[in-house]
């Protein structure tokens, strides 16, 4: 099974110009949610993990299953006031403006082998941002694991120092 | 293992006089995280089931899981603007003010079998709302399946037609 034919593109989404990926038909069929896992632990070549870090909302898709297959924890990075704990707070770049990004404090322990994820890698500003936090807390970035990379953005640029795998590239 | 241990309560969060039930701690610990998924698994009795529909964000978190093990497919319900595709469009009351929901308008087959699935039952609203989604769309809720359940808040009387499963009540 070919599982880019679940990937849709809709155009304008969610501003003029700009083509959306739409994994959700992906995510509605059992066996193509099924394969897709199984080829985004295969780029992570079963490396010693502690933690899957993804990132809010769609990050959390395919974590916890990542998590579960890595024998990990599973830990949320999450948008301004969301997470109910002490956090640290990281704020990046976007098109137009600021953003920031938060983790909960105790969520890596000094040391923690962390798999990054994200489902989309696009400019890499908030993946970057991902990383320093995961890093301030004194984890170590295995890998920055993506479902989709548009290269086109450049988002390894921004990923340098890190290991970048994606499964699908446009 | 009691998976309870690993819920804290988080006094005034988000607001003065809630205590907020934190599950991140469970999420951070693979094997509590193993055994939470199995035991909401275990509530569904493993009716049969073709779409686990969650609720954004934290309904996420187990999501991909139980719809793996059930064999179905995950829907996302989410925040206005956020799905990319067609949405029908939900709206319902919080403490103050309304909100809405959003599903895509083919997430859903007529006749589809399905879990909601979500954190937290308190007041019951959103997860009504998710409910009334999937059936304009023809879906049939099997079961509302919950993680924590606040008792006191009353919820189950706004899903008093459904099924209502949950792992944890306080």
């Amino acid at each position: 099974m070919n599982i880019e034919q679940y990937i849709r593109d809709i155009k304008d989404f969610p501003k003029q110009g700009v083509d959306f990926k739409d994994i959700t038909p992906l995510l509605a069929n059992p066996e193509a949610m099924r394969i897709c896992a199984q080829e985004l632990l295969n780029l992570t070549e079963m490396q010693p993990i502690d933690k899957v870090v993804a990132i809010e909302a769609r990050g959390f898709f395919f974590a916890s299953l990542l998590a579960e297959k890595l024998n990990a924890g599973f830990v949320p990075i999450r948008k301004p006031g969301k997470l109910p704990f002490d956090t640290l707070k990281q704020p990046y770049t976007l098109e137009y403006g600021m953003d920031t990004l938060e983790i909960h404090e105790d969520a890596i322990q000094k040391g923690d082998l962390v798999l990054l994820h994200d489902d989309v890698l696009a400019t890499g500003g908030t993946a970057q941002a991902a990383c320093r936090l995961v890093e301030q807390l004194g984890g170590k970035v295995v890998q920055c694991n993506f479902l989709i990379e548009l290269s086109f953005l450049k988002g390894t640029e921004k990923l340098k120092y890190y290991e970048v795998r994606s499964l699908l590239t446009y």
